[in-house]
Order: structure tokens, then C-alpha cells, then sequence
């Protein structure tokens, strides 16, 4: 019995791109000599499709699609994820999986868990399942679950954080084998969480598990694939790769015991470097883009930026460019130039200096009699970002985005200026891990200038400006960051790890103002167990009264 | 025995504030003769806290202050919407209703209809009640409920969207008042459906109902108030305003029929025109501003913009700026200058063509050869967006955008060009809204310059531009946004109602493609039942295929 893991690519909302996908992979795996060919969750619709839920006619076509490809699988068996509607009371959809066999839908089986935290709004489209029951199958027990299906032991707060348990209630009549399709982002630590949840699931139930995840970017959200087959020894058996598409055969002897070796999660940073690399690359890709813009600054932010988009779309595709202004240093140009070098990207200079002084000189009535403050520094980030987007205007590159987490956690960054463009490839990435990651780029070769890697860091839109002017040191600032945004840690719990409370107060009122910034930023690829973005939700005018009408 | 309704403004997250004015509000209740004073839903948190409910502390200082709060109520009694843990299985939060007697919580009535659609996220926080019960107050029986609570019957789909009737249930009981507590936010038409669903209960269950709402702006969301007692005849007996703070005190004598009137929703583009202008004030005030400034072309969205500011900040607190280029024509000028008297703003003027010629210039070696297009258009657009940027900064006025949701719906918008500002005032009013909205302004007097209004639109971004050559007329563009993104009409069904099969689908794609600009919008005021924002929630990069890896 031949099982084949399509960890595949799908696009979210692409129904007939996703198809295509689908049915080519299924013919491979027939090639491959498979019984069952196992795809991840809603890969006929793409996940996550977001509001593309709410259309009818994208629940119609996607439940039209399944019974094409249904209709073309009369080869091997397969499990498809898919979205069809609830004709009973609550929410109008179910997020399902198809077992198919001999070219028509065998039986249907209902996510009963529904992820509604962070990036996950499930609860918003959908309805749990009814009832949960195994599949038969070619004379055996398939327990087929989704995705957060599998999650009820491992969410506590520390209360269980759901009513039910759709693994026990299916384990409980003796399944032969179970399966759990998925489309599970990635973030660091996540797989060791899976491992040990999976671990413990088939020592518990004495059946090996099949793992299917998608692969991919999805706007800010990176499926890492890392699908796997777990022997009821707690070990893996088989494992596919992360971060690609990938084929993967089991071969399943119902009576073999199947010992299995301990997963192996990889190295976080290596992980983290695969991670984006895919984000930016189907980011582009996905938006129909093939080549992208990065401004320069001879910073390590942009240097880091720049070395992953080359490696995610190759150096042919990325364009540099260097905006040099009166504040700008001597090792600004010669790091840009040498980084440009160095990865063998396209790069250009454009001064930025006559830009900011014709501005300056329209504005001299109005700002007459006051000091160089925030305006003139703003202005130049400002005519940057306006160079980079008129470059994507004329070339059709796309604008990548080089700020990092911490910048944006605590506002140092400028709105329509170093924010500017379509992905902010270090968004989720704090400072200290944006060092940690240049020097793993760099493990064999000087790719990134070291020079840009050992500097103070500097904004550079005033004489002899260091972040460390505005803001402490990053290997204080980032923890404090992490806590309260990845931790919701309070400031006095922060202080109790060891840190000055003046300075956790400062860093705490700077990431609440600074909501309004990240409001309009551009998508970050997230990394972490909370990015800024749709996993984050937060207020912005808040703290100041309305003026009052009683009283 | 008097009941007064407490229609606050209370701000998100913002406890301390909250306490204030809830204190504020009990001690002038308890001087017009009060013996119970209701308020709004979450009162104590102020509504919607959105992701401030992850942070442990904010719902500890939450329950602290209600405590804190009802330790001061020892005259009238008092209903107040707060959130607090759950100390069981499930989401880690209720959202709830205390009972308030003599200084003491007396009992708590917990939300059992969570809305998790468009702008709510409540299943991302809270678990449902566990039980509905009916409160003894004084010999009395009372149903409490929280706003959604009261929508089981309304919200059908068309099977119902909920399982539960926590109406029914309570009603079943026998209660001699239902009291019914929200934060409901104002759109165009909700009123009408408020009130049959209010009429069908009070006649259904022969007891009369109080409904209190919350009042205010919370960045995109307005919430209009229009608190009312219902008796059950099915009519209204007492009404308090929309879009304003009051106390509205309501007799109840129990045995009496309190034969009320049919309620009045009143005029809907009256409504509208206060709901812009209260979420205009209080996205200032609560964000801590006072002046607002805006780019005045001599068009009519941002003479609408003006006038609303206008209106809702006194004109002294407005400051126009006029940044003419070589396309703006005689009458952008002319008009621009008639609104900024008309209105009594202050008015500056900054010419761009400097700017945009300097930034030509330098990116001369690049776009040598190239043709005037979308990258020289959208660089006057961006110029203008700096320069509001640069004075902003300078004189901490806070940007309002102009464009309006036809616009931001098919992307006849610059990012970071005319999409800069940090509220959006019409992005959720359809340009046929921004006249008839205009037409009403003027309706005694011309305060918006006829000729703005009146005038063919145009960007005025090249040589004798017009909308009508990139976009279909608006009084058929519109309908088919509305049919699209409001009530999520498929192309086939679109056409079916007699619009042209190649202007759909053009449409129709230009809206999906212009989700990335979106993506970076500022936040619009919510008045339809579908603005953009966080209520709708789409994909960006989608429709294109990542390379295979497969095959």
C-alpha cells in the first residue's frame, strides 16, 4: 500500500490554477505506483482565501472543480481539502475533505476545531462538523482529520481551549491509520510543537499518522510543507523537505511495526532564511511580478533584504538603488556598491539632495522661522520612497520594503518614506535576528559587507544620527519588544525579567503610538508566533477622550 | 420607577477615561431621579478593544474597574457592560453584563450571540454564555441581553445563523422588562432593521424593551446611539438622539400599556452626513489632534472633506492647502478658493511643479526615452502627498484623505500620492453619495462651490484628463461596486440586472487587482454594510501560479 504526501503550492482563491496543480501532481503520484494520494486542506480553493468566502459563486466553483478533478482520479484514491456550504442552521460553510475513489467523491469528512486566533478567522466562514466518523476505505479505518483537528491537546490557557477533541472521539474507534491534512504556517518553534503533539497522538492510539501541509507563500503567511508519516513509536518513518513542493512515497505494511527516528525540526535560522526566501519569491510571483526593487542604504537591513530577494528570484531580477543625501556617510555608497557587487544585482544611483532642497524651497513661506526637525528628516526617507515608486511605475519592479521588526514596533520608520512598497521583507524580523541572519548568510563568504553588518546603525536623515539617539540598545530592546508584542507580557511583568522600568514604560507607550504607522504598512511575511499585520489587531485612536456632552 | 439610559462615548481601551465618564453619567443619572441607569456594552472597556483583549492585564485593570466603579454606585441601581475571564474550558473571556445594586455586583448575564462577520471578531475572544437566566431587581424580573443577542431572528442566510434564541429563551420566562445593552455601529439602513426586530419582540413577548447604545467614533467605526424604549404595542416611547451623548430618562409604570409611536430612523443622507461628522471628531480627538489639514484640488470629494471637517472641528480648525500643477485647470484654483472662503478655513498654496520637475530631473538618466505615463501622473500625486506630509509633521495637523470608495474600490487612487492621511473620510461613501451628500450641504446656502460639484470629474494628472476616460459613468459604476463588494453579486448575476457583460467583468477586476492599494489605505469611516477595511478582508497576491516544482 503505496501512499503518496502531495505537498504541493496552491494559490489562495485560484480555483483553476490550484486544479491544474492538483490534477498534475496526481498524475505523478500514479507514476509513482500510489494507492492513495493525500493533498493538503482546501487545496482546491487555496488557503487561506479569506472573504473570498463570503462570494457564493467561489464556493459554487470550487465545489464544481472538485467534481472535475474528482471525475479524472480514476487511478489511485485520493483526500483533497475543499470548502462546500452548510444547507443547515449556522455559519454557510463547511472546510472539508473529500476521500475520492475510483473518480467520485467516496465520503465526505467536517474540520470540527476552527482556528480563530491570530491569523486564523475560521469561525468567521465556518460551521464545525456535525459529526465526526472514519472513513472505510479498502477494507480499512481511515481517521481523517483537518488541520487544528489535531490541536485540542496542545491549546491550553491553561484551561483546554476547545470543548472537544476530534482525535480522541475518532481514536476511540480504532482507526487503522489516520490522516491530517493541513495548511500550517510556519513559525519558529512551531515545528516542536507538532513533533511533540504528533509524537504523543500515534503512541496514544498505537496508528501511524500521515501528515500533509501545503507549501508556500500566501501573502503574509509561509506554509512550510515539513509534511511527514509518524510510526506508532512516536518516530517519523518518512519525511518531505521544507519549503518546496515535494512528492513523498510511503509504503504502508499494515502488521510492520514502522519504527521511526525522532523528527528533526532543522536549525531555526536556516529555517527562517528558507522561509523568506519562499515568501518573497511566491509574493512576487503571486502578484505577477519576476523582478524587484530594493533602495540601498549601505545599512544592513537593506543588505539582508537584498541577498535574500537575489537567492529567492536570483540576482538577475533584483534592482538596487542608492539615494544618497547630504547626511549620507562615505561607507554608505561603498557598502551599497560593494553589496551590489558582491550578490551581482543591478544597481543605481539617483541623489536625492536637489529633490529635498526644491522641496524645502516650495515650503519656505510656510516653514519660515522654524528648526530642522522630523519635516526635514521625513522629507528625505519621503523623496526615497517617491524614487522607488516611481521607478516601479515606469519598470513594473516590484518595491520591497526593508524595515525591520523592531523599527516598526516602536515607529522609527517613516510613512511614505522606508516604508514604502508591496512586502516588508524584515517586518517580523527583530533587529538582533536581522545581525543573526547576516552572519549566517555570510557563513562561507562575504556576501554582505561585513562593514554594514559591524556598524552602529543609523537612519542617517540628520548629522551624525545613531538609532541609539532615540531609542536603547536592540539587545535590550528587542526582548522588551518580544514581550509585550509576541508574550502580551504587562510592564511590570517585563521589569521583573531584569529590565530598567523607565525604559520598558518608554518602549511600551512607543509601540501603542505607533499603531497608525503599521495600520498602513505593507504586508510582513511573518515569522514569529505574532507579526504585525492580520494576526494583530489593534486600535488606534484610543488613550484621548472624546470632548463630553453630559455634565 | 425611572430608567435612564446612558448613551456614553466611551473610548477603546482607553479604562481609566471609560471610568470617568461612566461615574460622570451615573451621578447626573441619579440627579434627574434615577433608580436604575444602563449602559452601553463593554462600557468599561470601551468597544471594540479588538487584540487589547490578549493582553491578561488589560482584562484584570478591566474587572478591577468595575469593581472599583460599583463600590461608587451605592444610589440608583445600574446595568454596565464589562469583559471578564473564563475560568473554564473554551475562549478565555466573557463579554458581560453586571447588575449593579448598592454599591455591590448583584449578578452577571454573560453574551451568548457572538458576531463574527464583517468588522467583529468576538469568536476570536469570547466563549458563549453558558446559561441565560433571567435578574431579580427589586420583585422584579429583568432580561438582560448584549446586542447581538437580540439578532438570532434577524439574521437569517437563510437558514438562521445562529442555533440559539437567547431572546426566546428568556422570553419563555416570563420577564417583566427586557433591557438589551450594545455597541451597534451606525450603516445605512440598519435602523429600519433594527426596529422591526425590536417591534416583533416586544409584541412577541408583551414586555417592553430598553435598548441603550454606545455613541462615538472608534477609528472606522461609528456608533450612532439612538437609544429607545420599546413598548409592547411595538412602538417607541422614548427616543434618544443619534450622534450625540445623552441621558435619557424613561417612567416605567408597570401596569401601564405605554402605547408608543412607530419609530423614526430619519432622514438616511442626514444620517450619514452626522456619522461622518462624529467619526471625523472623534478619530481627531482621540487620537489626541485638533487641526486637520487636507489638499484641496477644486473637486468635490475633498470640498466634501472639507466641509465635513468643517463642521465637525469648527472651521478654525481646518487648514486647506491648494498645490496647483501645470494640468490643474483656471476653475481647481478658482473653486478651491471659493470653498476655503465659503467655509472660513485657513488656505495656503504650494506649487508642485518645481518639485515634480527637480524629481524628473534626476531620474532623467533612468527614464530617458521612456513616454509621460502612470510613473509622471502618479509622481504630481505623490508630491502633493509629501508636501501634506511635510506640514503635518511641521505643525502637527493631522491629513485627512479625500478619495472616495469608488475610487479605492477599481484604484483610481496614487498610494502614498492622494490615499496619504491618516483618516479616509469618504472611502466608504460611492462618488453618486459624495454629490448627493454635496447637493444636501448646499441645501440653504452654497457652501461647496456648485461649480465643484457640478464639474466633469478629473484627476487633472495629465493634458485634459477625465474619469469617464479610464472609468465607466458613475451612475453605472457604482451599482455595480455596490452589487460586487456590498452584496458580493457574482458577474453573471451583475449583468444580469442590465449592466454591459465587458464593463462587469472590467470592473469587476479592476477591484480585485486594486487590493493592494488597499492593503495600505487609511482607515475609512464605516457607513455602508460593506466598507473596505476591516470588515473586508482579502487576499492580495493571488490569480498568478507560483513556479512547479512538480512535473
Amino acid at each position: 500500500m503505496r501512499i503518496v504526501l502531495a505537498q504541493i503550492n496552491t494559490s489562495m482563491g485560484a480555483i483553476e490554477i490550484n486544479r491544474a496543480r492538483i490534477l498534475d501532481a496526481y498524475a505523478e503520484a500514479a507514476r509513482m505506483g500510489a494507492d492513495l494520494v493525500v493533498f493538503p486542506e482546501m487545496a482546491v480553493n487555496g488557503y487561506p482565501p479569506r472573504d473570498l468566502l463570503e462570494h457564493p459563486s467561489f464556493i459554487r466553483e470550487g465545489v464544481e472543480s472538485l467534481h472535475a478533478i474528482a471525475a479524472q482520479m480514476t487511478g489511485p484514491a485520493a483526500i483533497l481539502g475543499f470548502v462546500r456550504p452548510n444547507d443547515g442552521a449556522g455559519k454557510p460553510l463547511f472546510n472539508s475533505a473529500a476521500l475520492i475513489d475510483g473518480g467520485r467523491v467516496a465520503s465526505i469528512h467536517d474540520k470540527t476545531l476552527l482556528p480563530t486566533y491570530d491569523v486564523f478567522d475560521e469561525a468567521r466562514h465556518f460551521e464545525p462538523a456535525a459529526e465526526v466518523r472514519l472513513a472505510e476505505w479498502r477494507g480499512m479505518k481511515l481517521a481523517i482529520t483537518i488541520c487544528e483537528d489535531f490541536w485540542s491537546t496542545a491549546l491550553y490557557r491553561p484551561h483546554p481551549l476547545y470543548h472537544r477533541d476530534p482525535v480522541e472521539e475518532l481514536g476511540r474507534l480504532g482507526p487503522d491509520l489516520m490522516i491530517n491534512i493541513n495548511a500550517s504556517p510556519y513559525s519558529v518553534g512551531k515545528r516542536k510543537l507538532k513533533a511533540k503533539m504528533y509524537e504523543d497522538a500515534v503512541r496514544k492510539w498505537s496508528a501511524p499518522l500521515v501528515v500533509v501541509n501545503q507549501v508556500g507563500g500566501d501573502d503574509n503567511l509561509i506554509f512550510d510543507g515539513w509534511s511527514n508519516v509518524w510510526a506508532p513509536n512516536g518516530g517519523v518513518v518518512a519525511q518531505a523537505a521544507g519549503f518546496r513542493e515535494e512528492l513523498l512515497a510511503w509504503d504502508w505494511h499494515q502488521n510492520d511495526g514502522h519504527n521511526g527516528v525522532p523528527a528533526d525540526p532543522g536549525e531555526e535560522i536556516e529555517n527562517v532564511y528558507e522561509a523568506l526566501k519562499l515568501g518573497i519569491a511566491d509574493y512576487v510571483y503571486k502578484c505577477g511580478f519576476r523582478r524587484v526593487l530594493i533602495g540601498l542604504s549601505g545599512g544592513i537591513d537593506s543588505a539582508l533584504t537584498a541577498a535574500l530577494a537575489a537567492d529567492a528570484l536570483g540576482p538577475e531580477n533584483v534592482v538596487g538603488v542608492l539615494m544618497p543625501s547630504r547626511f549620507s556617510s562615505d561607507h554608505s555608497l561603498t557598502d551599497a556598491e560593494a553589496l551590489a557587487k558582491n550578490l551581482g544585482i543591478e544597481r543605481h544611483i539617483v541623489e536625492i539632495e536637489p529633490i529635498v532642497q526644491t522641496f524645502l524651497k516650495q515650503l519656505e513661506p510656510l516653514f519660515a522661522g522654524t528648526k530642522f526637525g522630523l519635516a526635514e528628516e521625513n522629507l528625505q526617507a519621503r523623496a526615497r520612497g517617491m524614487v522607488l515608486m516611481s521607478l516601479s511605475n515606469k519598470f513594473g519592479w516590484l518595491v520591497l520594503s526593508t524595515g525591520n521588526k523592531s523599527e516598526l514596533a516602536v515607529g522609527y520608520c517613516t510613512l511614505y518614506g522606508d516604508m514604502t512598497g508591496g512586502l516588508a521583507v524584515l517586518g517580523d524580523v527583530l533587529k538582533t535576528r536581522v545581525w543573526e541572519l547576516s552572519r549566517w548568510i555570510n557563513r562561507d563568504s562575504e556576501r554582505i559587507p561585513w562593514s554594514s553588518i559591524k556598524k552602529a546603525p543609523s537612519a542617517e536623515l540628520r548629522e551624525n544620527q545613531f538609532d541609539s539617539d532615540s531609542l536603547p540598545p536592540y539587545d535590550q530592546l528587542d526582548p522588551i519588544i518580544a514581550a509585550y508584542v509576541e508574550d502580551y507580557a504587562s510592564a511590570e511583568e517585563i521589569v521583573a525579567q531584569g529590565f530598567d522600568e523607565k525604559m520598558v514604560r518608554k518602549v511600551l507607550q512607543m509601540i501603542d503610538r505607533a499603531e497608525y504607522k503599521r495600520q498602513q504598512a505593507a504586508i510582513c511575511l511573518k515569522i514569529s508566533t505574532k507579526a504585525f499585520g492580520s494576526g494583530r489587531r489593534m486600535p488606534v485612536a484610543r488613550g484621548q477622550s472624546a470632548p463630553a456632552m453630559i455634565k
